[in-house]
């Protein structure tokens, strides 16, 4: 990264609270200083949030400044105000915000999607985060639960819940409604960061919420709306609300995405962006962020003038850091979105199986493409834009999208249904096992899978998929090692398959470009060896863990020990055959898992060599995800799960020779 | 069984429909008829959904026999009108309607709930029946991939889909109506069956609706209202419909749960429950059934006169099939309300739990209960009724309720959530892992788990949940084998865990009185030994499977051959010292799970084993529900997955001699 990149420091945060007379003009700048900041802390990670940190940020600044009574009474206290955001990918702005307050050293801000630092989603661990969020539309009902809480430990403080507008196509919303309601829940406040755009599109164009407003009265509740930019209207709203006290209280604030920076602003960068929103998420190009920051910067300092203040001092992050940004295996949309990326160099594995969907959808009208609102990360814009009458946009609900894609299937047609493996095997796991008991075939793409990229956190990381459609009779999982392979498994799946399948994609860009033996036979259960060596098997699956099985491989062989390397993409079907032969009379076999240690393709091969009587011969040792994921660089998580190859390569001979 | 079943034969059906000249008299006559043969077959099959049936079962009526051109067009053609119920357990009334039409036969219908019969809850693969359902809230996505499918291949038809008032309290629900507007979904139907009774309390005294039909014209919808039971008014309504071709249309039918028997009518049956309905689910006791049947063929013996028709004929049911009538293990609510049973001879695990709750309860403050409208069949009414301040009614929305509980958990409370496996652990399974995430401790009560009843069918069986919870890295299942060890896995998860827990639980009585031994010790990681045996070493968990591998060892000893049994509470956690010693030298172990192969108790022993470097010396094999769990009794699924002592003693020792 060749910008340096300025933050400004808590002290002046303090200075201008302590010195600005006016309240407004007060809150105006500390709000803007913290949007400053948040740009700053977003470029050095090199990725987060910025559209919805602006949108989003007056409300917070008021609530931190204003409204919330958690700093003076502590952030352990019992009858402290909790305020945290269900959406949870405005983060960054809310660090930004607890660094001006002095709760976040400008040290951790800067440790930002770091190993150590601050989770790319919200995390309790970090302080003055009150709850896990980042999977979308739990907040209310969480919320609820902390409000009966307080009234049943007779406690004191109110709650506060931000949520996204995109966010409210989530069915559990509507039934945190219900119960509020119907649990008589009167200190609890839903602020919703309506900037009407949600990751790329307006929410209009993606599926609209109605008349949100009347929507939510009937449910009971009591709804406000206002500006919730204009702090006037921020102060008179918050006033009214304190006096309802005979029900939960929803607040319908109309913000803008981008807010602060003019490019960034939505309605004008959705023009720029020729409908698709271009900062919803990942860090900006160096030049636009010196123009973003630079114009937050003038104006900050032009208020100060006119407030009477004095004018802004930075302070200069350590640049040798910065270089250390590494953005390697970054969402689409979390990688900035001006980057230039050399496309030659760089295979997605998603792009493949994008294309290779296009192909199918030539020969045959009956495949259908479901989206939840991922068709950017998910590369599934070719189609859509390709086959628009075949590509349903079913907005950020992913149990309606599958099981409408049951519907489908029941019609005779083949689903094709995408989502990020966590939200899609997770969430809608009820509805998969509804489909998959009527026998029908459907297809599961199962995008964002196992531990990279590491930066976004746990919400997002996805290792227990391959366990959630596991004990399904009927689903065959598999994982491409390249964009090669990625088509051959979406061929397979679509073309051969009579049962569903569960496809698993990294998303993010493949570390090596990965050369398939030319004579590979992509063959149903068995996997294919990429290196040759008697001293120990190592099998592997998807670009990120097979490269590192490589890496591996690459520093044993210097040592003299030959490590033997299979790509097997099946992950709960192995042919016994084909396994026997595989290992042989090879003592020592590994496996690592892109996934927990529990329920991936090592407990197929577990009971898979079990059956064939070969378990006294051969010792199986998983390396997997052990514990919850970590949140960092691809080598900082790699590295911390003991999974990258150099300590892949360390644990295998270790385990050799103990052997 | 002592009365005798007996049916309107579908001739008589045909008659009346080819001679009645009123419309009016024709359809209340034929509906009634319906009625009747719905309480017979659910008396025949000892178990069934009457309220519902019964509230439902004019609109069904009109549906067949004047709406839909189903049979018309034929069952499997591209251009037919489609129904089905989201709700699913108003199927018995549905399966008298075909019945009623000739789709099936007598024969057939005096199979419910019995193996190769008909499924307690919707199955495609019967003759009519367009969707699986029974698990909540996935009807409307369902009917509009449907309806989608429809337009997309130009075929003629509707789609109507069914629901319940009770159901509308799933979000997914919602999400389907922003959907069906966004999509311009405009062939589809929805009626709600709104009887204004769930399980057996009122939709208002569990989670209130709202301002029902104002908020689902918010959505878009074209919103219509009439009274269920008044064909004329169902008429005028459907015409009305018909002309609406712009907008999905949302009809609410006022209903009376349990219409056409007066007892069994809400709200009179309500105060005769005093409070609660009886007649949500199971077989009536004789008297009430000879009662009702009597009350409704009189009722339409007077129509018919009235009408100037012949009188009713009846059929005769075998009685010598009747006799083979077996309630074991239906849940509570599913067996006859008012049958007496002997309770000193049926020990109920999930009744040992509600108690050690109480008596937890009253240790600590701290403990709260979370139910999702499953109070009675999880026996948590005692908890609710004498800590009703610490009982949370949730409604039938597990993902709210859930991630609430997170909510407690981090105030520093202890929730106890409770539901059915299949809808705890797999609809709300990514709430589960968000508050896992958070390091809280919560206690997830996974009520009916495992292939026992049968007769509900695969929505209810829960096979899956211990692969569902199995990746998180801190929870620990456990499953108790009797009463007493239910108390000792809760007190240990109160007392003692630190990490979550999941207690699966069976719903129905245990089949025997297990006598623990006298000395067992509930310790971390480690079963008990039922039986001694150096032939061979069963593991099993659970009052079902630890019953039939009991069966197992009984008629192996008749033949000299010694299992060992063990019972193994500890799904996911060994205690290796304890393995090792248990299995000794032990070369054939098996393990018969209450589960599917994949993800159980199984596999992890097999890596435990392995761990040990014990798998050369030993062969687990394992015993599981394989491929979907059997609908039937409890003996009739056992067999069919040779899981049953019989079956498992002939494996045991088939294999024991090929090793």
């Amino acid at each position: 990264m060749s910008v340096s990149i300025k933050l400004i420091p808590t002290r002046v945060f303090h200075r201008v609270h302590e010195t600005c007379k006016d309240e407004i003009q007060k809150l105006t700048l500390l709000a803007d200083m913290c949007r400053a900041n948040t740009l700053a802390i977003v470029k050095r990670a090199g990725s987060g949030h910025l559209g919805t940190s602006f949108s989003s940020m007056d409300l917070v600044a008021w609530l931190y400044y204003r409204e919330l009574n958690t700093l003076e009474v502590g952030l352990d206290s019992p009858d402290r105000d909790i305020y945290f955001s269900s959406k949870g990918h405005d983060v960054p702005g809310l660090y930004a915000v607890f660094h001006a307050l002095g709760v976040l050293s400008t040290e951790k801000v800067l440790k930002l999607r770091r190993l150590g630092g601050l989770d790319g989603h919200p995390d309790v661990g970090i302080p003055g985060i009150e709850s896990n969020s980042g999977s979308l539309g739990m907040g209310i009902s969480k919320a609820r639960g902390m409000s009966w809480a307080k009234r049943y430990r007779n406690n004191g403080g109110r709650v506060f819940v931000m949520i996204g507008d995109g966010e409210m196509q989530e069915g559990q919303n509507y039934e945190g409604l219900h119960a509020a309601v119907q649990h008589n829940i009167n200190n609890l406040t839903v602020i919703m960061d309506h900037n009407k755009v949600q990751s790329d599109k307006l929410i209009s164009e993606i599926m609209d919420l109605g008349e949100l407003e009347t929507k939510i009265r009937t449910f009971g509740w009591h709804v406000a709306r206002c500006d919730g930019h204009d702090f006037n209207e921020i102060q008179k709203v918050m006033a009214e609300l304190a006096k309802v006290e005979d029900k939960p209280k929803f607040l319908i604030a109309d913000t803008i995405k981008g807010r602060g920076v003019s490019f960034m602003e939505h309605p004008a960068a959705l023009e720029m962006g020729k409908g698709l929103y271009p900062w919803h998420a990942g860090a900006p190009d160096d030049a636009s962020f010196i123009k973003g920051h630079d114009e937050m910067l003038h104006r900050i300092d032009e208020g100060l003038k006119a407030a009477g203040l004095d004018p802004l001092e930075l302070v200069d992050v350590d640049e040798e850091a910065a270089k250390k940004t590494n953005l390697e295996g970054e969402p689409v949309s979390q990688a900035a979105p001006l980057r230039k990326i050399d496309k030659a160099a760089r295979e997605y594995v998603t792009k493949a199986l994008g294309d290779a969907l296009v192909e199918q959808g030539e020969k045959r009208d009956d495949l259908i493409v479901l989206d939840a609102d991922l068709a950017a990360d998910c590369r599934l814009r070719k189609f859509e834009t390709t086959y628009p009458e075949r590509f349903v946009q079913n907005g950020i609900a992913e149990q309606d999208m599958v099981s409408m894609a049951g519907g489908l299937a029941h019609a005779g047609l083949l689903p094709v249904v995408s989502s990020f493996a966590s939200f899609l095997a997770s969430r809608a796991n009820e509805q998969i096992y509804n489909n998959a008991t009527e026998k029908t075939k459907i297809i599961y793409l199962n995008h964002y899978a196992g531990l990279i990229p590491a930066g976004p956190g746990k919400s997002h990381q996805s290792i227990r998929d391959i366990s959630l459609f596991g004990a399904l009779p009927n689903c065959v999982i598999l994982q491409p090692a390249c964009g090669a392979e990625a088509k051959m498994v979406l061929d397979w799946c679509v073309e051969q398959a009579t049962d569903n399948c569960a496809i698993r994609l990294i998303i993010g860009p493949s570390p090596r470009l990965l050369e398939l033996p030319a004579d590979y036979q992509f063959t149903f259960g068995q996997g294919v060896a990429l290196t040759e060596g008697n001293d120990a098997t190592l099998f592997a699956y998807g670009p990120v863990m097979v490269h590192e099985a490589l890496l591996a491989a690459e520093a044993l062989a210097d040592k003299g020990f030959k490590l033997r390397v299979i790509n097997q993409p099946w992950l709960n079907r192995v042919d016994n055959d084909w396994l026997k032969n595989t290992i042989g009379d090879q003592k020592n076999v590994f496996v690592v898992e892109d996934h927990a240690p529990v329920g991936g393709l090592g407990d197929t091969l577990l009971n898979a060599i079990s059956e064939l009587g070969m378990a006294g011969d051969c010792k199986l040792t998983k390396f997997a995800v052990e514990g919850y994921p970590a949140c960092g660089t691809p080598p900082e998580a790699l590295r911390f799960h003991q999974l990258d190859g150099a300590m892949l390569a360390t644990r295998i001979q270790r385990l050799c020779q103990e052997s």
